[in-house]
Order: C-alpha cells, then structure tokens, then sequence
C-alpha cells in the first residue's frame, strides 16, 4: 500500500465526530445519514432554503446530491454550496444522472459554474459526460466501456481545479497531476441503492477532519469498499437486503489495521 | 400451475435490464428502487416536471404511486404518464389511499379521466371504491370483508379496459375477461409498509419486458410472493425488520425452478 | 417497577390498531411507519396541505417532527395540529434541531403559541432550549452536559401544560407534577438515524389507544427501550446495520411478561 495513505483519518472522525450537511435526494437519505453515522461523523439532512446557509455555518463538510433534484432543492443546493466555499469547507459533489436529462445536466453545469467543489465523484459515465466527452447512462447507471477514464477523470479535475473520483468495479480518485486505482470492492455494492450517493457522505466525513487531499479521498473509498468486501463474506448475508445492513456494521466496526492488510492501491 | 403463465419473464428482466420510472411516495421509495434491482431491472425515481418527460422517453415502464401525493407531484405524474401512454410503454397505477380522503380520491379520479393505464394495482378497499363500490380504508389499509371482489375487479377492468391486480392474502388478477387467483404470499407482507408500493414495482419490472399481458403481471406477482415466502421461511427471519432485509435477498436469489415448484395459480 | 404503569396499554394497541397519523421528515420516514405497524397500530404519512385534515379527522394519534421542516410542511403541520387539538386526540411533538437554526427555532416557538401539544419528546438539548435553558446541538444531536435535565423538563411540561419526554441515556418523563426516569435503552440506538424519530412514533401509539396520560408515555418509551435492549443481546446483531432490523423484529415480538420483567423506572 502507499505509505503517503494514512487511515488513521478514520479515528479522527471517530474523536471529532465532525458534522457532514447534506443536501441530497430522498431515495437514499436515510442511507446516506446512517454510513454517514456509521463511519463516526455526524449527519445533518435538513434542506429548506431557510436555514441551509446556519448549518452549513457549522458544519465541516457539504454533500450535494443531485438525485431527486428540482428547482426548490437547487436552490438550496447553491445557498449552501456558497457558504461553504466562504468558510471553506470541504464540498462533495455527486452529480447523479449527468446527462441523463437535459434539465439535470444543465443544472450541474450552472452548479459548476458558480461553486467549486473539492470533490467531484461520479460513475464512468456522469464523469465523462461532465468531462465533455461521451457517456451513456440507463437511468443513472453507467453504461458501455470507459477504456480511457483516467484521462477523463484527470482532465476534468484539472478543469475544475478539484478532485474527481470515479467509482465503479475498480474507482479512480485523481486531482489531475497524481491518480490513485483502488481495487477494492465488492460487485454486491451495485445490487443495492445508494452505494455510489453513500460513497459521497462517506468521503464527506474523511474530508470534514480538514484534511482535503486527493489522499483522503482515497481513503474514504478504500475504508467504504472495505466494509463492503467484510459484508460480503459474512456467512449472514445472503443477497442485496442482508448485505446492506452488513455494509453498516462493517463501516461500524472497521478496524485501521484491517485496512492496512486489505487496501489495494497502486498509483498511476 | 397454468401452462399459459410462463416465467422465463424474469429471465428477460434480468437480461434486459429495463428501466422502470417511478414517480412514487417518499415513505416507501428506498424500498420499491431496491426490489425493482432485485428483481433485475434499473430503477430511476426522478420527480422533477423539468425532466419527467425526457425520462419516460427513455423508460420500458412507468410506475405512478399516489401514497405522499401533493399537487406539485400530481401535475409530475400527469406529464409522465401522458408521455408513457403516447410511447405505449406501461404504466402501473398504485392509487394509494384512494378513498382515504377527498382530495385523493377525487385526483385519482381525474388521473383515470386523463391516462390510461395499463395496471391498476390496489388492495380491496381501495379498488372497490374505485369500482364504484363501497370500501373502508383505515389510514392506507383495507377494512372489511370483499366477498364479491373478483366481481368488483373485473368490473374496473372492464371500465378502465385495463388490468386490475388486487393484493391480499390471496391476489385477483383480471383484464375483465379472464382471472386469476394467486394463492401465494404470506401474512408477514402485511407487517412492514410498503410490500404494496413494492408490488407495483414488480410488475412495472415484468411489463418492463415488453409484454403488457394479463400473464405477465400475474407471474410478476406470484415471483413476488414467492419471494416472500422464501424469506418467511428462513431461520434468520424473526420478524418483520429482518423479513424485509430476507425479501430483498431471496427476489434477488429467485430462481424460475422455485417459482415453477411452488406457484398456486388458478383460473377462475 | 411502578405499579401504575400497566404495559397492558401494548395489548390494547394491538387489538385496536389505531391510526396513528404523521407529519415527519424525509429521512426517517420510512423507520417511523414501519416501528407503529411493529408496535400494532396503522400508520399513515400523508402531508399535503390538502388532504391532513381530514386524515386527522380519522386519526387517533398526530406526530408531528420537524426533521426537514420547510415552510410548505409548517403549513400543513399547523392545519393537522389544529384539527388534532380541536378533536382531542393527542399530538406528540418532536422539536427536531431547535435551536440548531434561527429558522427553525422560531418555528417551533411560532407552532407552540398556537398548537397545544400533549407530549413535547426531544434530546436533552432540544428540551433545554425550549425550556429557555442553555443547549448545545451539533447538528441534531444533543451535546454537552445536563445535569439539571428534571427540573429543567418539568419547567417546559408546566409552561406548556403538557407531558415532556427527555430522552437519552436515561430517559425523563414528566408532567411537571410527577417524573418518571427509565433505565432501559442500549448505546446502538444513538448509532443509528432515526431512534429518536420512532420515540415520538410509539408514543403516538400507545396514546393512540385514548390515554392521554404521563403513565401511557412512560410505558410507550419503557417497551421501546425494552425492544432495543432485546436486539442489542442477539448473536446475529453485529452493528447498527442488523440492530436497526432486529429492532424493530423485537418491537413487534414485544410479550409484556418480558417488559415487566426487565423495566428499570424509577419515580422522582
């Protein structure tokens, strides 16, 4: 493993307990907070533009979510994404669905227009097609085969000025000089909802220690693939339902060391 | 089990991978996005006016739920639904709750006057009351005793010359000329919300493939019963929190051998 | 245990199956419905403006949480809470995040001007604030130390009339007069989103039954206590993943043989 990966980020959440603000869809809010409250931070979901600026006030990162979006929650969306980027804060941005509607990808294209996300993660597809190349998504799932990704990816991190993290069988997290490839994984993770939003929280609680680096990015998602790789051999689970509540657990009760002997990260 | 009914649909689910469009309830969405990938087909829930239509453009099915509905989300399911009929694909009507109230009968009523659907999937109360019948509702369940509810379907078939499912301890399927019974299913369903939300996901995921038949939404919901039996029966299942997880798991699981060996279909 | 607590009230919820009607936030929406159909009532979340009152009408309990209050949902909160306080049914009151916001804060003060809630259930914080006391909240969570929590809550229950529920390690109920503590619960209900949510749920069930008393909301938060204790002791509970799940498994196996022999409440 890199010895520049220190995952010892993981129980700085678990002291700090840092507050994550989401701004997200309503399918998998409920699973967003609780990976959120699994992995030792503190999630907070309210969403009315009346008090979205307050929170973010406090709050030590920002995730927004695109997956249900409508005007009311995009507004939202860039009230609170302005404040954080005054304060400073960390945000994650997972533009579910880019490309998948006209609507959608115009809405994220405005959002990247006025707030700068520090994080930018998405599947194959929603990263190329905010990459301006082509991508095909079936609802919002990628498909076809993205040969050259980490191109991709590394031109729209240096695009944006940000880091983009692209999740799938393998992910690939870059800021545009330096590309890490994460290995872990488990395909189980694909038959469930939400893996790819939880993914997003889940780098929302690592960065809300301070540390915004294309380094706990890394970590975030390798700790998460990790729990799901834990879940997945667990002789109790037996398909999607059984393996979701194991992925809690597991994120519960992941171990640093258990990371170290797991992790499988090369640099490109 | 009828000859007719043919099961090898969840083969083509699985192969196709169809993209069932929901505009539904926000208590149950989680639940029907996760049965609806279970069951092998890709769910998408946008609720948005702004995209609803480009969606249903590239959807195989359209389920419409009227469990949380509010103006803003009728007008949504009203543009979804005229761009599925104009594309001839599916649409799975769940009237929620039609009956419980004034205002959501009467919007039910006049979604019947505007689409067409293909199924109309409901519990006892609330078809009958749609039937022109007399039913009891209590919150969102069905009161009472049916005795004549095949009847009383076939009779909304017919009106509405469309399907009409009626979910319970037994299911009525009808197109107003020919019925059938499910016998499968098991009493836990009735103990966690949303395995009727969750059924119109089923059978949007079997018409997904194509085939809008009477059979097919018959098989869709013996698959799903079976389904629950299966989970009903395993030794980690103690209750309705670990039922759900199991149901997950065993839709997932289903294999067409199971469904031929245990489906309780007759015609009537 | 006091013997003016009768957990016979369980017996009652489940012959009757109120309804037990909710206006709730999108996060834990889905948990709240499905820990009233565990407990034995029927829950129903309805929210639209148009239709509450008269689901209110038909109601026997009135939850009322302001998770992700929106002005939209204030209104609607408002319109359900008169028609509740009009037909005498009792209204549990969940004050999510007060004084997390301005906003929210001010809401929650403009609905306790003109609502009178029966029971007001919050985490220390949220109950000190309220109470005009000193609070911390980091997000929606209590933070800090609140030594003074009794009288502090029996200040807020006289000043409103009403029955205020204090929970957290210990649970507090008081009607201002009389003061009960619970000594059940286990840690994992703060490791997962929504404990605090399903409280105010199965307060709403147990007053549903038509006792409006400090008793009945001391016995509401004893068995759910008592269910999560259940799950916390089961070998195939290995996080907040399969505690959630086991949770409401034990909720709905819940024997009141069980909840009189392990309730720890004491009278202050």
């Amino acid at each position: 493993m890199e010895s520049t990966l220190d995952f010892k980020l993981l129980e700085d959440i678990r002291q700090k307990k840092p507050l994550v603000h989401h701004l997200t869809n309503t399918v998998t809010i409920n699973d967003c907070a609780n990976i959120t409250l699994c992995f030792g931070a503190l999630p907070v979901m309210a969403n009315s533009i009346d008090e979205v600026e307050e929170i973010v006030e406090n709050a030590d990162s920002l995730v927004l979510n695109m997956g249900t979006l409508s005007n009311e929650q995009y507004n939202a969306i860039i009230l609170a994404g302005k404040k954080a980027n005054q304060r400073k804060i960390p945000i994650i941005l997972d533009p579910v669905g880019a490309g998948a509607t006209t609507y959608r990808t115009r809405k994220i294209q405005d959002l990247l227009e006025i707030l700068n996300p520090t994080v930018i993660k998405g599947n194959a597809a929603e990263i190329s097609i905010l990459s301006g190349q082509y991508g095909v998504l079936k609802g919002i799932e990628s498909q076809g085969i993205y040969n050259n990704i980490i191109p991709t990816a590394e031109k729209l991190a240096n695009s944006h000025n940000c880091i983009v993290a692209v999740t799938g069988q393998n992910d690939v997290v870059t800021n545009g000089q330096r590309t890490f490839i994460i290995e872990n994984g488990h395909w189980l993770m694909g038959k469930i909802i939400g893996t790819g939003c939880m993914a997003a929280s889940v780098i929302g609680c690592f960065m809300a220690t301070g540390i915004q680096t294309l380094e706990a990015c890394t970590c975030a998602l390798t700790a998460y693939d990790i729990s799901a790789e834990l879940a997945s051999i667990r002789a109790d689970v037996k398909g999607p339902g059984s393996f979701k509540a194991a992925l809690m657990d597991e994120a519960f009760n992941l171990q640093i060391t258990t990371i170290n002997r797991l992790a499988k990260i090369r640099k490109v």
